[in-house]
């Protein structure tokens, strides 16, 4: 397809994805003549992917880290995941020296292995340290359970994780990790709000910022 | 205790301390003369509060609204909760129509209660339509199993809140919400690791941006 047609295919506008061109973060199409190229659906799943993570908050230059790793692989795969995944928000410093007591606590008691210089041990060390400044701490009851859960969630997400090809299976992996946080978040929010309906209230969801009621869908399971 | 041992004793600076009582996001103290006043372990516990809802990301005015719902209750706990969860971020608009179409699927089949007015339903449906803008979808299995695990979680959560007081049940859901989920995150990203390292390397940690090693720890164990 011509690049007018990518465009609008995409949804991405047009003076952007020529920019997205210029800086590398889509590939070339195969030139047609001096002035003009042809494009395809690596093109529209390479956009895609590029504005799902501008839209996660990343700035150019970690989209630039992620689509780099997944064009130019230079590692094992395994490797390769942890950069790109490295690449995601949130962007943590070193909150309690190169240490993090409280992940490796943690992670010890689950009996994970880790490599400490994987970014997501200094954002667990992060969200620890920020419990404790609230007052909270997160016990071995809590520790046991959430590790228990977030693995059998782990390893569904693993299954699932296209392995035709290597391109695919780090794309899909950047993506998962980061569209899927927020999914989980709001999943764990509105859990909540199912379980506290049946310990607080007569078994129908109250209305945060309203009058109880009961929605239509309720009524047909 | 006087408000300069207060501001000593919680981190926060004098003129910061000050500026959150004249806000309300503090509560007075108790007056000891035409100028002073004395303050004791609640300021404390509500200035772990502000900060900590404050380095969440939480601008001032939402603050507020969670310390008013703390101080203020006007409905029934769940009501409060509601709302007061409602206030931390994501802060989503509408995206795809009043109808959450996504998010009432995902819920009608987990057969999960909800209210579509919470802000969690929002959240959901955003965080299900950037999935799909990235070109994934969430699939029966997936949706089964984190429908599953995430209510083992949040079954955890709820029986560890306190309940010797309303207020105290308010503070630490709003404080447990906001402040796990970034903890719950780092421990999923963590177990994708601890799993592909079984899978794909040859059973020791690899080393994202390095040269494979093995750290220390994992020897003791």
């Amino acid at each position: 397809m011509r690049i007018s047609e990518l465009a609008e295919r995409s949804g991405v506008p047009l003076p952007t994805v020529k920019y997205y061109l210029r800086e590398g973060l889509l590939m070339p199409g195969v030139a047609t003549s001096a002035t003009s190229a042809t494009y395809d659906d690596t093109h529209l799943r390479r956009l895609a992917l590029v504005r799902a993570l501008a839209a996660q908050g990343l700035p150019l230059e970690k989209i630039k880290t992620v689509v780099d790793l997944v064009d130019h692989p230079r590692d094992d795969l395994f490797t390769e995941l942890g950069r790109a995944i490295a690449a995601l928000p949130p962007y943590v410093g070193d909150p309690a020296g190169p240490d993090f007591p409280r992940a490796r606590r943690l992670l010890e008691r689950l009996g994970q292995m880790y490599d400490p210089r994987f970014a997501a041990v200094a954002q667990l060390e992060h969200a620890l340290a920020a419990l404790e400044a609230g007052g909270l701490r997160m016990g071995d009851r809590r520790t046991d359970t959430y590790g228990r859960h977030v693995l059998a969630i782990a390893e569904v997400d693993l299954e699932l994780l296209p392995t035709h090809s290597r391109e695919a299976t780090v794309e899909a992996a950047v993506l998962g990790t980061a569209l899927y946080e927020p999914v989980l978040t709001a999943m764990r929010r509105l859990a909540h709000q199912h379980l506290a309906a049946r310990m607080f209230g007569n078994g129908e969801p109250a209305a945060p910022g309203g009058e109880p009621d009961r929605p239509d869908q309720q009524e047909q399971q």
